[in-house]
């Protein structure tokens, strides 16, 4: 089993958890957004999963770009799609973007074994 | 006519030549790999140049934004598509990145100016 | 009659209107977040103000800036105070920010002369 | 106890030790200012310790957010208080500032503990 | 006569006075700390205004840019020495650079025709 | 044995082969930029090296440090001269790049237990 997504996901659900229930309204609102920004609209679910990963990848999040990485995976990305995009991610933001493109990959292959 | 697209350009081309002239081998494959970057792959024109688009964006680069605007608009992309690519960006990127959406949506009314 | 202040707000207004207008969901949610954000709560507007001030000259939002040195102006913040902020600012920001220091403080004049 | 707070604190007055010793001049005084700037001035020690804090958080300094969630409980900002100041940093600062909020409310949690 | 670079050195001589007569301890110390950094010690000040440029590049402060440009253009620098400075600067800060590359470019041949 | 330096280069060089082997062409010509931009031209490589770190570092990039900190001391740059740098660093990028200051001053003690 793989020990980086789950880990990487547990995290994230616990805190979520404990933030939302400090009741910041604020805060409340931006995870609620958060959640319909990925949504279909104009531009299809996959599509915004990319955005949102290229996003986070020039902005050098790593869990930002794992948990679009995931989503991507689930939405049918291929690793060639997500290369693509990583790509442009490091063209835009520079080589600082590669210890992150590493990390990426890493959870990229997790993801893979996971569903196989 | 469009002084703003216009004014943008001749800048851009103006200034790429000379930097070209200089003769470094880094920025010369840097600028070769920019042109090459967004040509279709496994993922198409369009979508990677709202991944440029957004990429700029949340880095807030208003002459990148404008850049990626004017391929976008070539490419076929919709006001409503460029408008959930800059949300995702504002999302993602905070409201400091607002004041570069005014002179993104300044910059593509100009784009639709200049092809009625 | 101060043009920068006049003129700054001139174009956001206009801007913001035109963008509200497009009518995007996640835009129009984070325009309204952005002016509850800074309503009394457990901290009051002032301080509020300044963290907006301080948040914004570390991430060199010359816009941003205006913005929040126009609002704390209103609610009574002092030279000194505004100073001390962009000191801080300057600190962790580093040498970077001081480009944006010099143009607040050349907005900040112009704010006390128009209310003179 | 805490084992995050202490390791936290262990590592910093050790390295910093270290780098003190090497004798660097500019980063001695830098050192020096920062003890300086969130001294009590016109603004109290607990509204600078705020915008130590949002200032930390918009630019994504894990370590630095945590030195002043410690000032920030030491000096009796309230948890309210510190999520009215980490939601103004994740509007401003956008939703990559999020990962960032799950270590600090971690951290905030382990100096409530330390303290019962 | 070279009216950018005259007009940046008045810009910013007229209102740092302004900010160094504000009276603000911190700002006041930076800003000598500015001038320190870049004398010479065991590197050269013409390495360290190298440094300072990269530095500013790669963050994409403008003016800093213009400033260490200038020094370096004071301390002997050749164009090719500068372009292998900004080629760095592009390929670790990616191709947001560009746009600051330019406007580098630009203010460098404006050093030279001062100087001719 | 110092594990820090060893366990920093099997993780980069493992992966860089795996994103190698997926053979995205946008991202092998970056790697191979990678490589050539720090060859002696005007520059020579110890200056370039130096030019490396003060860019990783003020974009807080703690791989890219440790990297160049290697190729620094590899092509005899001094303690002081790294300190130098790392203080140019620190006043361009901010007291936010203190942390990674101590986890460069860290890997560079192993570089030099390494080489006992």
């Amino acid at each position: 089993m793989s020990n980086q997504v789950h880990d990487f996901n547990e995290y994230r659900t616990r805190m979520n958890e404990k933030i939302l229930a400090a009741d910041n309204k604020i805060i409340k609102r931006i995870f609620n957004l958060d959640t319909n920004a990925y949504a279909e609209g104009a531009l299809d679910v996959k599509t915004k999963e990319l955005l949102g990963l290229v996003a986070s990848a020039v902005l050098r999040c790593d869990d930002c770009v794992r948990y679009h990485l995931e989503k991507a995976y689930e939405n049918g990305v291929s690793r060639e799609e997500m290369m693509e995009t990583m790509g442009i991610a490091t063209l835009v933001g520079g080589t600082i973007v590669v210890p992150h493109l590493r990390r990426a990959y890493e959870f990229w292959e997790e993801l893979e074994k996971l569903n196989h």
